[in-house]
């Protein structure tokens, strides 16, 4: 893979973090922003992140928001990237759907960055491509049930059946329909790109990304990003294996029988560079189905208890969801380009599970118990 | 129609206030609040309303944002309303194309605004219906060509030709496709907002909503509504009208074949008058299109040309969209409930020539000719 300029906004996150020490270990020059809302917001939940990491300063990482449009500019004008990754994305469901406040600053902060960042790469650097962070959450989990996910935006439809209007061939995008007002501005956004596309021309990979689960990086680079477990910051995986580590029960919410894609952190940041390294035709909004693993909440309390003989506790589902379900989903792209899905859940949770122990007296034990409310009214 | 108590966001625009006066004359109890931003906005182009009207404080509104989510809920607390209509969006698609900051700037208001509702009925009055304006723009001229857009939230469909994977059935909303971010911010609203009723138990009305022409509200109220006939915030109908009288050609974009809904404002008036006497059910979200005939940009032009002797010239069209295509809708629900649809566009072409007449002299020449480019770049 020839040298890249890569730009990534949101690059002081989990992912963001952790892609730009991986790129720049292969050669790529980076340059990252972030506007520090996952360590502000995890603050406010009164948790950090499990594992100390450096400041600011020290990642090296230039503060600002890509909702600022000039200084977005600016920044891409004077890099010249030659790739852009965008996740600078307000990234928790439960965060969402915790207050008037905090889902409108969701949507604000999601969907008009990535319009700034439409509009900014039309006018700076428009062959350039865009990998935009979607989720796999963009398909509610009604369509899961019947039909497969695929990576092409398109497919073959027939409307109608009597008494409605009639039967016709129809090409269309795979419907989407979201559980939260996150996975709602994921969909927008994602919309909002692919209208840029279709428009200007713009290039884009629009990455559906499965659940990421993992401590650290890959192991040459000897450093970590950060580790949240919290119940609005943390994912599944990480808040059992925290659970498991502190002796508590692994919360299961309602039957378990949730079903998702998964991916390695290794794999997903090994799954950008191959989206990188296999850039789409111009004018191309292009879709990724990413994940190496499906599995449900339950699967994934049972692994973790049989290595570490945690309990596994049913507590009353906080949100709106199907506790049982089919997952259907093609994820053809990544494999096609040679991603071979190392990581197994299986055999990371080992590897968790010590680093977690590393750092067991950090713990907050009061922010991992589910306290937002789907269906909460005021 | 039993006495309402009707709580209007964006009540200072062309509709807002028309329904405004038109809900008091008939009785209904009134609060209206606005953000000013089509005064403002319409400044911004170097544009006025053709007819002079009242300032915000003669007619009596609120100046406020429902994006303030804190005042937004002591309003609709202190007013207790029976009824909510949600008219606060910036309407104009090329206002949404003219440039970031302004497509920015329209989605952070309607989308925003909107989930700011959203909340705000939850927590303060959720059994209060809301009566959300969207637009038929929210199908994409792609779905006119081969499919009756419905006025069901589902159709049925069935998926998959080979070589895509197997033919199942299942039940999908209308796909949704839009042609300018501010036609996208519609789509987007709709989705918040049936969401909160999915998840809530909100009702709502969602107006799919044709486009609106007509220079006067119903004569009985003596007053008349802002009227704009700019290249940004004038609709088709208006900017030909506008034309006609001081002695330009009417400028049709490209072909011209370009084929929409339209219904007259007093028809407008009354369909929304009609969508509150016969509410939705509880946790219903519900579309209406709210439309009274089929037209092609030529046909218009026709009919205002014949009336009034102009000329007829196609220029470029500035905007990407097809020129030539079928146009198929249902609009059955108004009708059932009573809209006669008395206003036809050719009928009330006489009436906006007359008055466009008496207001010739404010006629600003220079803001009619199309500026925004959908495919611009910098």
């Amino acid at each position: 893979m020839s040298c890249e300029r890569v730009f990534i906004a949101g690059s002081d996150g989990y992912l963001g973090y952790g892609l730009r020490c991986y790129l720049q270990s292969k050669g790529h020059a980076v340059f990252g922003v972030d506007n520090l809302s996952r360590r502000i917001l995890v603050a406010e939940m009164g948790s950090e992140s499990l594992f100390p990491i450096m400041t600011v300063r020290q990642r090296g990482i230039a503060v600002g928001d890509i909702r600022e449009h000039g200084k977005l500019k600016s920044a891409l004008t004077r890099f010249k990237p030659t790739v852009i990754v965008n996740y600078a994305q307000q990234p928790s469901a439960p965060y969402s759907m915790q207050s008037a406040q905090r889902a409108m600053e969701t949507q604000y902060n999601n969907i008009i960055g990535t319009l700034s960042l439409i509009f900014a790469v039309r006018d700076c650097c428009p062959t350039v491509p865009i990998i935009e962070l979607g989720t796999m959450g963009e398909y509610s989990d009604w369509i899961y049930q019947k039909f497969p996910i695929p990576e092409e935006p398109q497919v073959l439809v027939l409307f109608g059946e009597p008494p409605h209007p009639p039967h016709v061939h129809l090409t269309i995008p795979t419907p989407k329909s979201a559980g939260s007002f996150y996975h709602w501005s994921k969909v927008y956004s994602s919309f909002n790109l692919e209208f840029g596309c279709k428009l200007w021309g713009l290039s884009a990979t629009n990455i559906n990304q499965g659940v990421v689960y993992g401590t650290k990086l890959p192991d040459t680079l000897g450093t970590m990003t950060r580790f949240d477990y919290d119940e609005t910051f943390g994912t599944v995986v990480n808040r059992f294996v925290v659970q498991a580590v502190i002796g508590a029960p692994l919360t299961v919410y309602g039957e378990g029988g949730q079903t998702r894609g998964f991916i390695n952190l290794k794999d997903a940041l090994r799954a950008v560079e191959l989206c990188i390294a296999n850039p789409p035709s111009p004018g191309e909004f292009r879709i990724v189905n990413q994940l190496t693993e499906v599995l449900s909440v339950n699967d994934i309390a049972t692994m973790i208890s049989q290595f570490t003989g945690a309990e596994v506790e049913h507590v009353e589902n906080p949100r709106v969801e199907k506790e049982k379900h089919k997952y259907n989903v093609i994820y053809q792209k990544l494999k096609d380009w040679g991603l071979i899905g190392h990581h197994s859940m299986v055999d990371e949770i080992p590897n968790m599970v010590a680093d977690v122990k590393r750092f067991k007296t950090r713990v907050r034990e009061n922010v991992i118990q589910p306290r937002t409310q789907w269906r909460a009214t005021a």
